[in-house]
């Protein structure tokens, strides 16, 4: 992947030995080959170090450019012939090491700065209210209203007429026009991404970015995490409620509403002009069709179909749930006696 | 209703002609009638432009006063004789955009005003913590405790006592004495209200306030909504947990208990005393009685009577979920080796 | 217990007779016996005022330091021989009267202390963003990064190399190195203690503190509440996701890890290694074990032996549930045209 250099800041590249060399790790190819990024093994372009963990069973795919990659011993038969490899027990934990050794999030100045960066770029058009944080590199369009005590991170770009609510804060994003964050909205803070390291759990770092399309809203103290190596999208005109937590690399059509209390897990796909009841979760790399309706409450665990209505948890068709509900509680009532 | 001057702006009246002109609608009455305000068409008194959606089946009632409203023409038939009629196919959009031309939300000033507004009046008594945002008009009462980095919007009246927690934030909001807000609580956001425009889906205006009365508590990061066209009220020495969404419209009454990550959708009624366990959701425009206890994750979807106790999804009175769920347990685990 | 002084400021000690003053009480024993300090009637030491609830059945044991005690009039049998008592109907309600008497929770100063007090302890190789508020007494240690508008109350002490995520807050907390918080993070508010007083419903007060172990992560916009009498702990690299709520008096092992939305309520126990998928809810004091996963949704009514796999609501072991919803699903399949 292109990682967005309004939002980390390249540390140059490194060659192939120089980053084995970081995590301790072995190596095979040209020493001197040249890891100029980092992207996943399905998209990886020429010179963007991958990984494959364990044996790749779960890897659908590689990319056809992969050509320096991280893999565990057990899965190097999996790795294209010519590509460089980097043999590691750890290897998407080896494969943050080196990453962050080529890329640095970038961060607000220190408090000396004062609130708005004197490198961001605020149209004379836009207002910024008291207390709000404007970081480096930040874009701020015309009408554009920013919220008391609301913080827009480094590199940020907000289009126009765009609302950021009072304590919102936006990081590693892009909003459209017309965009409206209520207060305390959460966008662009790193996902969940828990993996093991030498010495026990660690945070996975992620160098995607949030891409809010136009008129797109987001509740109050609702969160959308940014991708890992890819963008999580909100399509235009999107709608989500208080308090939803959208994961990294989901992707949201257009028009689409989720009301309160959602979750939506890592790497979902959701259609255009799906509606969601309250409280509605749905795992992670589940495919949701286009108009589709989901009951309050369902927990969605596998794919669901455009048009269709699903509930329950695990959430099937509608009906069928309704069914199976109403025979329970007539059995039950039938036979209390028994 | 009237609206609080305090939250927004008026514009002054508009006559019926210019108001079906911003809109590009066609109407019927004097082109001279003066709209003077808004309203919901079963509230609305003489001069408030209200609006009857699709052919109306879901409106329960109509306002004796209503005298000027937005109706499609096939619900033209509905509208009382000698009432003046703006015609729209799109009617709650078409009365969001008179609305918006007749009222505006009041902001906070660009940051040169400073953190506490000229024209706010914070008692001496009062303690404005550093980084906290007072807005104009603002009214902030003797012992009453601004944590840093709080957010008192425009007009927003706070009674003695009171703490605001730290990054919290409230708009078009009246609170009474002792009332608490935890860290990052979100008092007076604009409800989730999708309507359908001429080019796809729009946030629907909200016109309402919050109300908390005396010695409310609301927990960390918890939102509470502001009405469309009335208030959101929280009755006295009710106590909300952490990340609760209450939604625009609804009336919880006195020592109400409500666990955490409940959702409690717009325009639900509750009765005094009532108690929620955590992860607790009740669908819209439902009425729960006093006294009423719902166990943790239930998900109500109808009324319940004062003094029930309800479990389950969808919720039931709570000895005939539990034995629904029994005897399914003993059926499925004598059959399980069929 | 031993009230943190960084947090609470020690107001002097209290005799019995004193006290009893304070809330209208009667009392036996020596009345110029010293109240130092407080605690819950199973871990209170000498000079420490505990109190017992109604006929204390729930109260499993009594410290044996115990010498001064709030107790209604039927519990008077339970106080042990010597021990100092004080009589009210409404013991818990007497005792945070006489706490608060004791202890006062600090505050930050006024706004014209400036955003990073005087007395705070900021390590020169820690950076601290615009906007973001370090309360008295606080200490950040090197390479610590306090983002953007965040809020460390008075006494908080935080190690090196944490991060603190724009907008969050932390109070009555001592967190290790490596610690992150994601923005919007609340930690070591009040917890949700409601009690009745003469008037009605009133907040309990929280004398206790959070414990952040090393290199723990918290996702954005979750909470963690400080505990009563006690300390709400988080172990060494437990990963909470956003938008979850761990109540007070928590205690969660090591590399435990949250995903988003859970909601654990007060005083549960977990231990090393559980693994919770989204939206799961546990009561409270319940027990669950090391290695206990739990599906997304579920609802935790009783305790989870260690290694357990459970899920549903109330949830069982996962194999009985899915076989509980499989047998029912066929039933009613085949009984539909009954």
């Amino acid at each position: 992947m292109a990682i967005d250099s309004r939002f980390y800041a390249s540390l140059g590249a490194l060659t192939l030995e120089s980053a084995a060399h970081l995590s301790g790790a072995s190596f095979t190819g040209d020493p001197a080959h040249a890891i100029t990024g980092i992207g996943s093994a399905d998209m990886a372009k020429a010179g963007e170090l991958a990984f494959i963990d364990g044996a790749g069973a779960g890897q659908t795919s590689l990319s056809e450019h992969l050509d320096v990659v991280v893999v565990p011993e057990s899965a190097r038969a999996r790795v294209p012939g010519g590509a460089a490899v980097i043999i590691s027990s750890l290897p998407r934990f080896t494969h943050s090491l080196i990453a962050s050794a080529l890329f640095r999030l970038r961060e607000a100045g220190p408090a000396s700065d004062g609130n708005i960066s004197s490198s961001a770029a605020v149209h004379p058009g836009a207002i910024i209210s008291p207390g709000a944080v404007i970081g480096p590199g930040a874009a701020i369009g015309e009408g554009t209203l920013i919220r008391p005590n609301a913080v827009v991170g480094p590199g940020v770009q907000i289009g126009r007429n765009c609302v950021i609510g009072a304590n919102a804060s936006v990081h590693c994003a892009l909003l459209g026009d017309h965009v409206t964050l209520f207060a305390g909205a959460r966008i662009g803070e790193a996902g969940f991404g828990v993996m093991p390291g030498p010495q026990g759990l660690e945070d996975a770092p992620h160098f995607g970015r949030v891409i809010l399309q136009d008129r797109v809203t987001v509740g109050a103290n609702a969160c959308i995490d940014r991708g890992v190596f890819a963008d999580t999208i909100i399509g235009e005109r999107t709608k989500i409620d208080n308090l939803c937590q959208i994961a990294h690399n989901v992707v949201l059509g257009r028009s689409v509403i989720i009301a309160a209390l959602a979750g939506i897990s890592g790497s979902v796909r959701v259609g255009d002009g799906s509606m969601f009841g309250g409280r509605v979760g749905i795992a992670d790399h589940v495919t949701v069709g286009a108009g589709v309706r989901l009951a309050a409450s369902a927990g969605v665990l596998r794919d669901v179909a455009p048009g269709e209505t699903w509930g329950g948890t695990p959430a099937k068709p509608l009906r069928q749930w309704m069914r199976e509900l109403v025979w329970l509680s007539k059995q039950a009532a039938a036979r209390k006696h028994d």
